[in-house]
């Protein structure tokens, strides 16, 4: 006999069928036991007698032979897909025992250290399972945007010769007899490519060795980075950019809707364009709303960015908002400086409830001005001598963006920590289990 | 003026178009100049007079506007898509210089080192670009052909606390005052996953110290990992890899005609299912055809696999075989052995063109026999306790497999090198460029 999936349990009616799946709850009532089966496609009761079910518990695994009956009307359950029937078991065989859970896997009561030492149960969690749903969704979103603008998928290396974007926060690599680096982010690559294909994109890891411990930021994270050439204005860039984030948006709401109802959460609507301001007109705004004077800061603080969301919200009833012209300083070597005013780039953050989830710009293109850039901001031009050679065989005027999956995964669903949107989340003081000194 | 790309410019013929892209080749027949311009949907001749294009060279960018004219009869080239007619250059813009090159892009007669040293460059070959839209072709339908069996596809983290499946050769990372390791493998992660979404799927990077330069072997690859629960037999694998090699080949087939035909690659008809062997079996011919006696082997070695792929050749017709039931000491320690010889394991690798492309099997679902299992392979379980929780909890029984996309990519093509397939490959002795201890 087939197995069928539970979602489709209620088109067999009247009968015979197999199931498989995990023991979600057990209730006794006498010589009447009642189990929740749960697999990949939601619940379906089981009704069993009692010798049938002896000794199973939470997270059992089974395969369930039985008859598709109708619920009586008072036992219907419209919190369920498969709410109006239930399987009459007649012949259960244990796939796999289960020991005692430390916890009610179902309400999950727990501080979040101790959900994600669990991570390997936790995720079993109707609730938590559904954000990794809607971040697959996501990046495949990403992917289908960008495919359907004729951008090229690559894979980018994560073991790198030299730390990319300065050097602090990078990781170091034994490599036989030398030292290697893990990749801050596909960047260099990326822009080497755009002399290959035109337009790229990939879905790969960034990783940065973040010495605090932040709600925003992992150790490891999925990086959604695109670049392209031939642009004939920078604004070009955050078009692509929010073609992009529309589409995974209107993905996200066509095919995540049960996702979005056990996170309570709602996709944002993006009706006209997505507002743009400057670093300093948005400093400005948010002097004027709050006598917080940080018109000379060189970059919005997390605070700023939740200000200026706000005001976005009010003024144009939007969630997102590109704040661009960020200060050169501020910027790696490779951003394009702002023909009218050198001391600012044509970059741009796009911020989502108040938090930063991409961040972009175009690129210097002339080999010489980027081998200028390199030695201002105290590195070694040998030291990107291969990436170099992208620049000085012919690169057309170019940029891109990055996307923090994960973050994006955040704000969608309202998580109050980033960690919370990775599947297993790497910081300072864990990598899967708790890392001790 | 919008930008019109060379392969669409025979629809307008007798119109003024703009067309952006690198000089490919330069030809001068006194006041009068050919200059093949190259996007990344190829070829398209620009006749241009000569003080139009003075110092223009090789790998120049340029924006070139002009006219769409027929080229008379004897000039047409059959060998281009737009070799019917040509742009007559009415005003040339450079987008960006190039310096001169250190050798001919289009004929490339260097040796594979030079060509790695120059990857930026050489990468705009036309041969060697191919060969990642290739790459890109399989790792999309790999994809697809999952979905369609609806597998969750998901992310899997590179930076692990242990060693997974062996120690020597992993590389070891600094992590704050810890040490860390990059994922031999998204083995148990993917596992871990099959409690959660019962099929599961991630296209990743894993990373081997592999102390030794071959032309198979690279220290970090692109793997293709697929996980699924709920098997009835270890042969449900196999026939879900076959599906994936056989959704891949017909999409390349279909998708990338041009680029095997700059290969003179021709993809594998699998008629019927691939032929399957056991490695005892197959031991046993390569005895009977070659006298080289490997029959007490516990593994084929490279000549072993080659023999045994032309055997199928020659006796199915078939490019692919799949060889089964390794000896259990020879696989890592969650294999499942066979219950009917427990020297054995219910595992596969699949052999293409005389090269393993593919390993997997049915893997040891019960808790207490894969702690049995770890510790009889020299580890200690409290380092996978992480793992095992997913055992400890309920899994069904289980299984996956693995598919290397260098080595198809290579076996398809019929590269010589794995670094061939890798868009910056990494050895002992190269990151980007050459290392020197």
């Amino acid at each position: 006999m087939k197995r069928v999936l539970s979602k489709n349990a209620p088109k067999f009616l009247g009968k015979k069928i197999k199931v498989c799946g995990w023991v979600n709850s057990r209730r006794d009532h006498g010589k009447i036991v009642f189990l929740d089966l749960r697999d990949k496609t939601g619940i379906l009761q089981v009704v069993s007698e009692a010798n049938l079910v002896e000794g199973l518990r939470d997270e059992y695994v089974l395969e369930v032979e039985g008859e598709i009956k109708k619920r009586p009307e008072k036992m219907i359950n419209p919190e369920l897909e498969t709410g109006k029937v239930e399987l009459e078991a007649e012949k259960i065989k244990v796939l796999s025992k289960a020991a005692k859970l430390p916890f009610d896997l179902q309400k999950l009561n727990c501080a979040l250290p101790k959900v994600l030492d669990y991570r390997p149960i936790t995720l079993r969690n109707r609730k938590i399972q559904a954000i990794f749903k809607v971040q697959e969704e996501i990046i495949s979103s990403f992917r289908e945007a960008l495919k359907n603008l004729d951008f090229t998928e690559f894979q980018a290396p994560a073991i790198v010769p030299s730390a990319t974007e300065g050097g602090a926060e990078v990781f170091q690599i034994d490599y036989f007899q030398n030292k290697a680096y893990l990749a801050q982010s596909p960047q260099l690559y990326k822009q080497i490519l755009v002399a290959v294909f035109e337009k790229v994109f990939t879905v790969t890891k960034a990783y940065r060795a973040e010495p605090s411990i932040t709600t925003r930021h992992l150790t490891e994270y999925i990086s959604l980075d695109a670049e392209m050439g031939f642009i004939e204005s920078w604004e070009d860039l955050m078009d692509v950019c929010e073609l992009t984030i529309k589409r995974i948006f209107s993905n996200v709401e066509k095919n995540c809707q049960k996702e979005l109802k056990i996170h309570n959460a709602s996709v944002p609507k993006i009706e006209k364009k997505i507002p743009r301001l400057k670093m300093r007109e948005a400093q400005e705004i948010i002097f004027q709303r709050t006598q917080r004077d940080h018109r000379e800061e060189m970059d919005l603080d997390p605070e700023d960015e939740k200000e200026i969301c706000q005001f976005a919200k009010e003024k144009y009833n939007s969630d997102l908002i590109f704040i661009t012209h960020y200060p050169t300083k501020k910027r790696p070597f490779y951003t394009h400086p702002d023909p009218e005013d050198p001391n600012y780039t044509l970059s741009f953050d796009l911020l989502f409830r108040g938090l930063e989830i991409v961040t972009g710009g175009q690129r210097i293109h002339q080999y010489k001005k980027l081998v200028e850039n390199i030695k201002k901001w105290g590195n070694k031009p040998e030291d990107f001598e291969f990436y170099l050679q992208a620049f000085k065989y012919g690169m057309p005027p170019e940029g891109g963006f990055c996307l923090g999956a994960e973050r994006i995964t955040k704000q969608l669903l309202g998580l109050e920590n980033i960690r919370e949107a990775s599947l297993f989340p790497r910081d300072m003081s864990r990598i899967d289990k708790r890392i001790t000194k």
